[in-house]
């Protein structure tokens, strides 16, 4: 039985021929790494810094990066003992030296600025770090780095390819990338996955048993325990979990596309198609289909980078879900699409509109003083239907005050905690659209998304 | 503060002069008594049994009964020994021999059969009883009936108004009455709780006060626990709670009717002004308020008593409301209405429709065998919208089956376990009407109880 699923060889190599960079390609990458480290150890001996030195680190120093990405992680290593603002300020001097000769320049922040520029077509980030004893003794998250490098590089040789298949794979299934749109897998958790079961093939056979709370404990030397759904024990800091960032979805997403990749193993799983957008005519049909509420709030991007965007507008999604839950609709499901000028918060309803009866079940008759105070509050009030006594309790049909969903996300959603640039945006300006009205909403982006929701 | 909440004499006086029955009334009554007993013990003499007797239980041989009804309760006692058989021939033997001289007569039958007779205007039940040592030692329900009146005999002097007025005002409250339609207080209730508290104005004030689990045990010999919201231990039985029947929405009425007359005393809470009937216009326009949906099952009125039918008419009502929760609808209340011809099951629901697409839940995608099992029945089915991942589980948008709520009620109402007679109708021929369509409901006992239900 074992056998019958064996991944062909040749799909594997159809695979690798496409994402597997030539040896042209290779040999390009690793001039322009080559040049950069002289460029930075230069920098650094004519800023008067000849303890400082370039560290290439990422995928590219190990060999598993993707053919057609074309990222340098060029690391700026300062001695320890040096201070942490001699570290921003000479380390940034040193990676503008540099800048001078690349095509743009921008400065970027994580923990401490860095600086991103664009080098002979190649996209480097030039990073100060300091170089640390081990990685349990980091001055800077960046500082980490390192060491994963010098840890995966030791023990990658001949599983290259297995990587650069996984990589791949992880991308078909929409699972690959830590970052925090994403929330998937990492680079170096693809790489230590690989080097923990031996082979693509083997590492898509485990996951398919995996369940949440799995731990891989490379160096066994784990120090604590971790809540994530998929703990993957750092080899180079036993108090980190690797794969911190990936979500529940992404993680069952991933046990489910291995699990259909084994049943039928094909290109499709690497590459699948790419969905087109959906047209106006189809849109209506599938609403009328569907016969549920659309709902889709729009507000302009924010200019901040993804990292920062994409946590805000999921907490907006689940602000809105909870406001209209919160107020008695029912939620189908929620969605998030960011474009470059607007973003949409989808969401699927039972209904956009409620009655205007709401029952408003008050305390137990027999609660001394709030079962009256309750009573006495509603039994003369304006837009009171009527009152009875049900279950016990004293219960008023009251007037809804917000039986359309749209006016109540319209009225409320901006008083909410949103995180603070969704919720400037928002209060700056928002609509909020019904059912056919989406079809205002043209950009491609959207209407990719929108084929899939449908 | 306690005084300014005294009842005002007058208005005690002003309720009584409607309720109280006359002297003339009275000795009508007490003739008609006096005559039946002698016809019973008459007959029994003839039929050979002189240690057979009548004896006159319920409200007319304890004073307390309400001017205009006419009811008259004839028990004919036999000695303990005789047999149930014997009960049963000989007493429906003397029973008949009295109703030759009636204008109506009737076989009827609680635990044992007895006789329903009209007998000069007045409406008499002619129950043949066992005359056991104790209510303790009872052979039949109601043996328990003369000790019943023995112990309110004893102890009624100078309460009778005090009993009419309490009566009076829990008819005012809709609240009084036993059986099964009701769930309220009976009369041996009424006149235990003004035995206990001492006047109708004491047990006014303290019902304000009570709260589920109260128990009254006048005699203090309770001898084992009940769940009722009231517990009044039976004085002639420590195992038997006379509240049994009493349900917690009646307890709770009951509590709120003593408060607000206490806080406003008048005759209205006696005598409230009865409800008329709704127009169709009226009907239309509250609808239109309300903006719920409505729909009235109607099928034909079993014929039975009304003890059978409201506890199978308020199982149907369960039934619908947990069908279509059951289905995705959300119901705002219930209601039963009961006339000769029709019975109506009310329902208010969020709304009538649901969208066709329905979300199906599946397990958590790491359950080995289920989850699988899952994704393959619904991934290629006919009817599924899209399937995704959420939560950890696999979710899809399916079809659903039934997106009317009336289509709903019509198809699978039939097929739940309502009760034998009303099942039997509903299965013979049932309507579901849906908001304007109501109109075609036309009796003014329904349109009474639309406008309370509107």
């Amino acid at each position: 039985m074992e056998t019958q699923n064996i991944i062909p060889e040749n799909l594997k190599l159809a695979v690798l021929d496409r994402i597997k960079p030539s040896q042209a390609e290779r040999e390009r990458l690793l001039a322009v790494q080559k040049e950069l480290v002289a460029k930075v150890n230069k920098a650094a001996e004519q800023l008067d810094a000849p303890d400082v030195f370039a560290k290439v680190v990422g995928s590219a120093a190990r060999g598993t990066w993707l053919s057609g990405t074309h990222d340098i992680d060029v690391f700026i290593s300062f001695p320890e003992e040096t201070s942490r603002e001699e570290l921003e300020t000479r380390g940034m001097a040193i990676a503008r030296e540099i800048a001078k000769d690349a095509e743009h320049a921008e400065d970027r922040h994580a923990e401490h600025p860095y600086l991103n520029i664009r080098f002979k077509g190649f996209d480097v980030d030039l990073v100060p770090c300091f170089r640390v004893a081990s990685a349990c003794q980091l001055k800077s998250a960046v500082d980490r780095t390192p060491f994963h490098n010098e840890f995966v590089k030791a023990r990658i040789a001949g599983l290259e390819d297995d990587v650069l298949l996984m990589k791949q794979f992880m991308r078909g299934g929409g699972v690959y990338g830590s970052e925090l749109r994403t929330r998937g897998f990492s680079g170096y958790l693809t790489e230590l996955l690989v080097i923990r079961y031996g082979s693509f093939e083997k590492t898509v056979r485990a996951a398919c048993t995996w369940k949440p709370g799995i731990k891989i404990d490379i160096m066994k030397h784990a120090e604590i325990e971790h809540e994530e759904p998929l703990v993957m024990v750092d080899p180079t800091d036993p108090k980190r979990n690797v794969a911190a960032a990936l979500s529940l979805d992404k993680f069952c997403m991933f046990i489910d596309h291995c699990r259909e990749f084994l049943k039928n193993p094909d290109l499709n799983s690497f590459f699948p198609e790419a969905p087109s957008a959906v047209g106006d005519e189809e849109i209506l049909e599938k609403m009328e289909m569907r016969g549920s509420g659309q709902l889709a709030v729009v507000f302009k991007t924010p200019e901040v980078v993804e990292d920062v965007l994409y946590p805000q507008l999921y907490k907006t999604e689940q602000a809105a879900a909870s406001l209209l839950e919160g107020s008695g609709f029912s939620v189908i499901k929620t969605g998030v699409w960011a474009g470059s000028r607007q973003n949409v918060i989808m969401l699927e309803l039972i209904s956009n509109t409620l009655p205007n009866v709401k029952k408003h079940i008050g305390p137990p008759v027999w609660v001394p003083g709030h079962a009256e105070q309750f009573k006495e509050k509603y039994e003369n009030a304006e837009d009171v239907f009527s009152g009875y006594i049900e279950d016990g309790k004293y219960v008023f049909e009251i007037r809804r005050k917000y039986p359309l969903a749209a006016e109540l996300l319209k009225e409320q959603l901006g008083q909410h905690s949103l995180g603070k640039h969704v919720l400037k945006s928002i209060n700056q300006e928002v609509e909020v659209l019904e059912n056919a009205e989406i079809l205002s909403l043209k950009e491609p982006g959207f209407r990719v998304f929108l084929r899939k929701w449908l």
